[in-house]
């Protein structure tokens, strides 16, 4: 099988990181394109709304084959299904996507902490909104979405820990990665609350652990958490 | 078939519409359980998340025999594929979704503009907030993104009016919905700039004027756009 290519920016997790996990959980090759040398012309070629085919609104895209795919729930629908990221039934394929559908809901909310008033604007001409907006979502929405995952994890009849049926899924990648991202923007948010979650964090401690994951976040290709991503550290915003 | 049950706020159109549209262009018998009698409680319970299954973070939700189906996107993937929604191939299926998510996003960004600090504020305590993000909402992003979806639209080698393909599919109802929601809360900026869009104002136009959806929107099934909703009219907010 030729490999797969995403094309995401070169310096950040972002929303490709989400793709990054299933692509290494699940053993696959791909060739990370924006960090290439001469990369970043494709990365804008793929998102050139000119084009015909199918082109993104906005980066992560990934190329399979002939298909050029946007949209992260998108991207991970496609994986799932295609390397057993994912139930095989319709019922649980479904669960699947619309679970994702909801970190997609909440990974936005994270990153308009940091700009809710406009992405056109620096951080720094929006800060004083920036701090309602994260007292709001670390007050009321971190709480919520969190606790809403946790029970749906302890109602999982599987018990095994994942938090779709037995098995290992690319929604538990997406929730490892959605803890490590509210840790590093939310440090004491996240530590107050934890405890009210043991479920999902000992799920992100069960993703951590498995051995292609391991690998993967100790080697280069894991970019550290930085100001430019979606999940941001400014102290100021938990003052 | 047993008929579907759609569970949403009896009170406005919201993200619930994206999924009455399809439901009413299939010609498919649903109960609108919000808007019976004795409605409320099941509509709670749906989204009630100490319930095992697939409770949802928020409605819409739809019931379909023994599935509840949560998040827009994830219905309009179920009801397209069973109904005719949606191309049969994987490609086009994909791609429906992925143009779905990306309206998920703007509509998300629409709804910001009246609630750009918290959901849980009333508008006239983030009034001065919703001015600045409507403006760059109005100025940078409908044209962002409507100009897109024109791209998209013109590009389509079917060349019959609609997004994907030859056939309608529900992503032509969704961006009826968005012109239609876009043009109720943003009448200025939207009569500035339509122009700009022929093909997506054409598309509007046809997808009003079949059968199913005109009898629709002459109904009382169609509640009219107000301010509860996710579209709302602020004139302030286009001074």
């Amino acid at each position: 099988m030729e490999p797969y290519v995403l094309y995401y920016w070169p310096t950040i997790q972002g929303r490709g990181e989400f793709v990054r996990l299933a692509l290494e959980e699940a053993g696959l090759p791909y060739v990370d394109i924006g960090r290439e040398k001469e990369g970043m012309p494709p990365l804008m070629a793929s998102i050139d709304h000119s084009h015909p085919g199918t082109p993104s609104f906005a980066p992560p895209v990934l190329k399979a084959g002939d298909l050029l795919i946007g949209q992260v729930a998108n991207i991970l629908l496609f994986l799932g299904e295609r390397h057993g990221l994912a139930p095989r039934s319709e019922a649980g394929r479904l669960w699947c996507n619309q679970l994702q559908l909801t970190i997609a809901d909440i990974v936005s909310e994270a990153h308009d902490t940091h700009h809710p008033i406009s992405t056109n604007l620096y951080y720094e001409d929006q800060k004083r909104e920036a701090k309602k907006r994260s007292r709001d979502f670390t007050g009321e929405r971190i709480p919520k979405f969190l606790g809403y995952f946790e029970q749906v994890l302890q109602n999982n009849p599987a018990r095994g820990g994942y938090i779709v049926g037995a098995r290992i899924s690319y929604v538990d990648l997406s929730l490892f990665q959605l803890v490590e991202g509210l840790r590093y923007a939310f440090p004491k948010a996240m530590a107050q609350q934890e405890a009210n979650w043991p479920g999902l964090i000992a799920l992100r401690d069960k993703v951590a652990a498995r051995p292609n994951i391991a690998a993967y976040l100790a080697s280069e290709r894991r970019i550290p958490f930085n100001e430019d991503g979606i999940f941001r550290h400014y102290p100021e915003l938990e003052a």
